[in-house]
């Protein structure tokens, strides 16, 4: 007789392991952006918001390498230059994007509204707290204590140049689980707002929410958003939800706020059987 | 319209990551068994082979803890010494352990029949070559040096001991996946000889390939192997592959010579969108 | 990396499509039941009831041609008439059948018990109501007319004849689904009594819905039904459940009434991920 | 006994339906991308190449107002004109875009290398050919002469204006369908270069070939695609792949000309009881 | 850590059995029908052959009690005999069915053409070759008698009577499966002619193939169906494939001759994790 | 137009058979381990109570030739009787085994607490109650009329010896589902204690409950489970779980009074679709 036996977890959720900007802190990802666009634009080759917001999640120094890559952008690198986008473009645009951060990014540090409450409701069902960003290490000192002066604490941080690459390589996410020693991957559940981050939860083989009207994707601030009016709004919130799922989120919420709900409905597919 | 994406890999296996003993050195995985049988004898609790080889698979510190947490031997080592078997306990027969696992490990490092051309082989088809193991990195220098004599290398090595946790969990397969650049885990074999060397991959994400004859679970060289009867050589290899399988391996072979066929097999079923 | 993206719809019912005889009016299907078995009569080819009723919910001449090609009949209008039943004897045999039809149809037109209040349920769930039909739009015209007056109205109507092809194909359903721009096919439940009710919605993705005590499988009237001893009138409707259960339904229900239910059922297979 | 009975297709394809600018003719689907640009400007408000290019597929009505709309855009129009891109622009730039586009069609009506050898060869395996496009009649006239010319004619076609609604709704699909007379939409494949031909193809239950170089995705002339660097050329095309796989397409090839191969891989699946 | 183990059988088919009249033997499966219909008419109510082959495989006595009890001629009977057709009516019919049957069966019981060929190339794959049948074992003694003159003998065969259920329940094919020492019902492949023969093989969870032009659904003898016009051949053939399709067998072939093909097509199934 | 059927079950559950020792009676399934190390010694080849337990479930002489052929203890019997284990042993220890079963299998006759409850739960849902067993049914005699003074009885019973073969074939199973007149399998519930118990369910094609604590996995009284250390109590019953679990029960439990529960589970699978 010959059989196979095919293992599947049935054991709870165990973690959630979240992105930071544009999911626990800066309504709209704004901090990043704003100085993309910058230094591109110091650079003598303006880019457009959406351009600059396009990579994001990406270690930063690896979203320098995209916007110049991006085929408009390139042409016009090379216009402006006479050479095209190449690694020393990168390292210098770096070396200015930065300072730049770390001198604004405490003014973008404001956690999103209910993004306490839901930590703390997914810590009342036993889930530990994890967090990976495209951020490094000095721009997260200033953002985890901006965040501590709010509630907020994390029990494990893996960032950007803490290994050789970063998303949407699910290299920070394991170094996380391993920090926590969580496995398997379908007990972890990663929230981010970027294509970037749902790739990096699905290449780890964990469920990945995204969060649509609150991060990079919608990309307004709070007031803005709610300043628009109701079809722009819902308008924008709905391309974000579409380019998130595209990227192949198992759920699209719109705030990091609305996760309590969904850990439910994630257990419920568990006991189905169904697998991230 | 409200959709979801549903992500599925659709390229090329880009990794086979191996155990060391009892898959690519080793034929039985002999090495550390009699060392775990001597150290419980010496300390006045002798157990069989069959539960000194239950655990093997996890780093050898666990797999201490593992023999003396056993029903039967806990309790022969609570008649013997009058106090349940403790963190003590292990600590002590650990400091024996190490020194004799390295005075003889050398001496079983004989590449496993056919491992050689294997490993060329996974090589041919664009694979890199991982290894993770529950020796500590200092038997494992003695490995890579005998291994190496007989034209073995491996691009990444993750040994117990480089993290607070080996197996069951999949940190050091994460690690050795991180050092080779490699996703998604569906892109991956694991191949190993022991219940925990399956579920390291399978907590891991990975397609797992069990080797049957040449390893732990069949536990006897290759000439006692050999030496048996037909019959009993047959139901003991049968009894290997069933303990194998049943830990959820996806494919059982008898010797890591017999990967690069299965290659092909699993390479199939990517093609028809099986995970594993 | 490459991958691939498996879209499912997860949004709501959007659209019920219904059969008229049958499933809206003319419990047990008997308006053309008779006019089929008179004019096989009339032309020297008696047909039983279960004759002339098998190929019920096709277009009204394809169903003609049908019932002289079953083998039974082809062989007894061989010997009548000397010849095969041909295209001519279809065109003859529906020219009588029209207008018999008409003259009849008005007599059947009753609305099934509880039919008001299910389609009502339905358009208070947000559905919209479409029907197909193997009528003919004059037919059809009456039967409007007629369940208008019991206080029934659909938003879209495709009547055999409006197109070259009707059922079993998809055809009359796609133009109804087209008039109401509703899709994806699997937010819409078709309706009906018969194999070919189930097969047109099949054969446009959507879910199907049977109907098995009032329509034309169980074949009798409200009140001969009731007449039935209760073991015969249970084996007959237990007959005509099993028939449409082959034929593919998704759900077999009694009577259009029992709908409302059933539909909370398909609601939660969405959530679940299931496909019709 | 109760059983439910899930009835699968399991016969050959049927039809391969096919759009036309951008998949037919027309390499890098260059034709409306220009005159959308050039309208756009005209009115004051000028666009992006990929602002331009984002919602092809659609009727060119929807189209330019689904330009209109995109953030950016909106804010411009906004600027500029001093109020919301409103209905009113829509059918004034329609007004414009029509006849402009009617002069210039001709001239990008080249077949696309290898698709009337890829028309051959489904056309050999019994395949109906059908089309459908988000041009309107009066534009297809000189395209389908002008393909006639280079040997290449359909069985079908339906064209935005036909129907009320198009792209991405599957309505014209449906159409081209019921004039074939093929069903069920599991045993056709939909071939397109943009999203929404994809989004057609599988809101109609079809299966999705979707072509990545020679449409609209990458999006220049064959000479200029060839004149790219190498890298830069990959890059673009991989580009493509993604925003083409993430709508859901079941398989992305490179140009129509590859078709062929495909379409015994989509067989396969059929045999294995896959479905679109 | 909590798994699930689910186990799927991956060995190869092991055993084939086979119904008699309309498989193995008895092209048209003649032999019952015309006893069926002459003891209805002698009983003073008619039947036609349509509605004497409808039950046809289920134990004889069950079947003349199906006979009875369908509608139409249930109330022929009422109206013959002036009350409900009863148990008595079925003892009655089967004390002149029994010997009638046995006086006549050996005149059908020639091999079906390609019989011996299919059977041996079972036997060829290692298979086990079992039998179950309606038929009283007195009947099936003569079978078997003429089956062995034409070379053809079974492992195993358990017949109506022999337990005090039959078909359409698995008891018989349980019993031949525990004769034969076979296992899994996954690796078992039952073939037959009628509905009745579908769902015992479903029922007791082994592959079906059933065969539709020399068994019971068509209903004729070779040389009839070979004399019918192609036309109304592929049509009877077409109509008894759509019956025992939608009774669910796997597989529906011609002919018994036409088995050895399908065994490799199921034996792929396996291999991609397919089960019954 | 070809297509393929496939039927599932969708009525409720309709048995539930149970195993007797550590499953109905004897919490610990202590009477045959007794015995089993009490012959083994006698013959000077003394087994420990792991090697005496681990193919509890087959039919006592298959059993016995399963503990003598284990690596270990071959090798011991062939130490110490000069030629290796053969049938003839197999007759005698089992000569040896029978009587002193049946003298002592009255004292562990003991309903498991919360049995009768459980028994009594499944009958009001409208499940018949079947069993089968290792026993012989000489044996069975003797807990059949201890079981009945406790207030249990069964509907139906097959014992080791009824039939040529037992577990972990289906054969037994089968056996009882016939008595019963019970099918198809997916509407059965196996529950049982010992791997040898899931196979027999598996291979049948039922669902299969297995219990942990209660039977031979754990292999203690209640009282002396009850007196282990709370953490070696929890990993008893744990280790008992993992190997009944990769066995492939589809459910693990610890007593069979926790049955009620999972029959709801069970039928919400049904609702779902899954098959056991």
């Amino acid at each position: 007789m010959t059989f196979r036996y095919a293992r599947a977890y049935t054991g709870p959720l165990r973690a959630v392991v979240f992105d930071w900007a544009g999911t626990l802190i800066d309504f709209g990802c704004r901090a990043p952006a704003a100085v993309f666009q910058a230094i591109f634009a110091e650079a003598g080759v303006p880019v457009t918001e959406a351009e600059a917001r396009a990579p994001m999640g990406l270690p930063k120094r690896d979203h320098i390498a995209a916007v110049g890559a991006a085929p408009r952008v390139a042409a016009a690198w090379r216009a402006a230059h006479g050479r095209p986008f190449g690694e020393a473009d990168v390292d210098a645009l770096y070396d200015v994007f930065l300072p730049r951060q770390i001198d604004t990014v405490g003014q973008y540090a404001d956690l999103i509204p209910g993004v306490a409450a839901a930590v703390a409701a997914a810590r009342a069902r036993g889930l530990l707290i994890g967090s990976t960003t495209g951020y490094t290490r000095d721009i997260m000192d200033i953002c985890l204590a901006r965040a501590a002066e709010q509630g907020l604490t994390v029990d494990a941080l893996a960032c950007a140049g803490d290994l050789p690459r970063g998303r949407p390589g699910p290299y920070l996410l394991w170094r996380v689980l391993t920090e926590l020693a969580v496995y398997p991957p379908e007990s972890v559940v990663k929230v981010g707002d970027t294509p970037a981050d749902v790739e990096e939860g699905l290449n780890a083989g964990c469920w990945v929410v995204a969060v649509a009207a609150c991060g990079n994707e919608t990309g307004l601030s709070e007031a803005d958003l709610a300043a628009l009016p109701e079809a722009e709004r819902a308008a924008r919130i709905e391309r974000a939800r579409g380019v998130l799922a595209r990227a192949g989120a198992h759920v699209v919420i719109d705030s990091t706020a609305d996760l309590p709900a969904i850990l439910d409905d994630l257990s419920a597919r568990f006991a189905r059987g169904q697998r991230p």
